[in-house]
This record gives structure tokens, C-alpha cells and sequence, in this order.
């Protein structure tokens, strides 16, 4: 019992960041909603890093252009390190449509605690979700530019640690999948992951 | 012995930020690099946050305008707050010269967890120390625009947490003095103060 009390000490003190990466209406923000409260839940200490917060705190005036995308993402990267190098579980939901910068983003962090996330999705599909329609009909229509996905490019990532294809299975099941992986990893108990 | 531990770990536990704000060359870094290798010893995590580092990694292409200044004195506190209400001892050292904003950054963190530290030192001290002469007379000739104390202003703490006279007692007396603060205030255990 102590051996395990101390093991899960350990458990908690190691930060790491999942960083969710996808198309607009992919299902990043759903699934980073649904994640926080069960990793607090473990005991783990929480922040989510959502594109558009970090947007208005820390990227203001910041554009949509390769460069001005690159630099929202290194920022979210340079403050996810931070935190999960003190032990934080960091959930980072933006876009970050560029392999490269993404690439660029787990170096610094490190790929022992690194973990990409997929929110693989059709466009089309994404297209549909709430909140997503009027924007995708927009961008299709040429009246918002450099839109992902429309006129704008989004690099799916090769080897990301977790693959979720948000068409196919629920926000629920994407996030059992996610704990899953973590307790196998040893980022949370087995017994929370259930 | 058992309640004793619990009560470091408590310690442990509660983030703040070390504020430091003061003119070029008062003492800042030089105080924040003392301070860090003991807050460290003292069983706390730690980060420092210095001005030029976070200009680098969170708003280069920002220039000294009143408005740009306040974006990465607002940038520093939006981290700053990040890490502290995760457990982290952070130290802030930039020169962030104007009061509101300072008073910004202090109602986003908290009082309880914002400690302002006045670095407080003449001008005419400040211009002779290492590595600022040149800076300062280049001030003065008016080849360097905007720069704090000589072509803009510096608007000094009228009630600081802590208030260091940098001119008067030598950098670990004054790392002395903070961490004595710190202790009375419950962040460090008493012992690894003295």
C-alpha cells in the first residue's frame, strides 16, 4: 500500500503535454473538456492551453499566415514546457496545422513527455459539427482566407502517439482511449483509467 | 517531526511570484539568479522569468512603446500566474516600468501570491554598473530611444512587498532580506532562510 502511494506521488509529479492537433471541429476542445476533470480527478494539476485563450493572452495581433501561426504554436509550446517541466498535465488544443513546427514543439519538450494526438476527422464531416458550419461555408465561399483545410494547408502528423477518429467513435470513447494510453505510459493510475 | 513534514510540503505546494521591477542595471537578474539556487535548495520549483528571455519567446517583433512594454509585462503575469497557481515559485525580473500595469499583473495572480520587490537604485549607480555603461550613455546621447529613467519614464512602487536598495547593501544581503519575507510570509521554511 505504501510502495503504491508512492508510486502514484511519482505519477503526479510527472508533468507531460497532449497536444491535440486536427482540423476546426475535429473535436480538439470537446475532448480537452472532457479530459480535464478526469485527470484532475487522479490528482494530477491541469491546465488547458486552448488556441484561441492563448490567442487573446499571449498572440494578440497575431495573423493567420504560416509565420504568425508558427510563432501562436511556439508559444503555446514555450509555456507548455514550462508548466509540464513542473509537473503540470498540460492538454494544448490548437490546430497547429504544420508538421515541421509540431515536430519543432516536441523537441523542446522532449519526447518522453510529448504526446500528439490525432483528432482525425473529414472534413466534411467537420463541416457539419456546431458552431463549425457558418465558418466552413464562409472559408468556402472565399470570405474567410487562410482557413484550414480550405485554403489553407493542414499536415497530418505520421506517428502520433494517439490516433482518434473522431467520425467513427464518441468524444467518450476518444477519451477512454486517451486515458488508456496514459496509464499505459504510467502518467496516471490504471485504476482511474477505467 | 511528522506534522513538521506535512507543514514543508504545504510550503511546497503554495506557487507566488517574486516580482522584481526596477531601472536597467538596479539588480534585478543578479538577485533573481541568487535567489534561484536557493529557493531550489529550500525544496520549491522554481522558474525564472527574465524580460529579455520572454521577449525572445513570447513577444518578439514587440518594441519599448507604452502599449508594447504593457504586452509583455501582460504576457510575463499571464505565465507567471500559470505556473504560481500550479505550485511553482516563479520569479519575474523586467523592468516593467509603469505602475497600472504592475497593479494588472498583481489583481490577476492575487495579493496573496504577488510579491512586489522594489530594486531601488539611483540612476547615476545604475549607469556605472557592468555591462550598462555603454547602454546609458548611448541613452543619454539619444542613440538609444525610449529607454527607461533618461528618454521614458519609470513610475517606482509606492508600497512594494519587499523594498531593496541595491546602492546601500551588497546582492546577498538583499537575497537575505527576501528570503527572510519569504519565510515570515510561510513560503520557505524558516530554517533554509537563515
Amino acid at each position: 500500500m505504501r510502495i503504491l502511494k508512492r508510486l502514484r506521488m511519482n505519477e503526479r509529479d510527472r508533468g507531460f503535454v497532449l497536444w491535440f492537433t486536427g482540423l476546426s471541429g475535429a473535436g480538439k476542445t470537446t475532448l480537452a473538456r472532457l479530459l480535464e476533470p478526469r485527470l484532475r480527478a487522479a490528482g494530477l494539476k491541469v491546465e488547458v492551453l486552448d488556441g484561441d485563450v492563448v490567442r487573446t493572452n499571449l498572440s494578440k495581433g497575431l495573423g493567420f499566415s504560416r509565420e504568425d501561426r508558427d510563432t501562436n504554436i511556439r508559444r503555446i509550446g514555450f509555456v507548455a514546457h514550462l508548466l509540464a517541466r513542473n509537473g503540470v498535465a498540460v492538454i494544448c488544443s490548437a490546430i497547429s496545422p504544420y508538421r515541421a513546427t509540431r515536430d519543432e514543439v516536441r523537441a523542446l519538450i522532449g519526447s518522453e513527455a510529448f504526446i500528439e494526438v490525432f483528432a482525425d476527422c473529414p472534413l466534411d464531416v467537420c463541416a457539419t459539427r456546431e458552431g463549425k458550419v457558418e465558418m466552413y461555408a464562409k472559408a468556402r465561399r472565399g470570405e474567410l482566407k487562410e482557413f484550414t483545410g480550405v485554403s489553407d494547408p493542414y499536415e497530418p502528423p505520421l506517428t502520433p502517439e494517439v490516433w482518434i477518429r473522431t467520425d467513427r467513435e464518441t468524444p467518450v470513447e476518444s477519451a477512454e482511449r486517451i486515458m488508456a494510453y496514459l496509464a499505459e505510459r504510467g502518467f496516471v493510475p490504471l485504476d482511474v483509467a477505467r
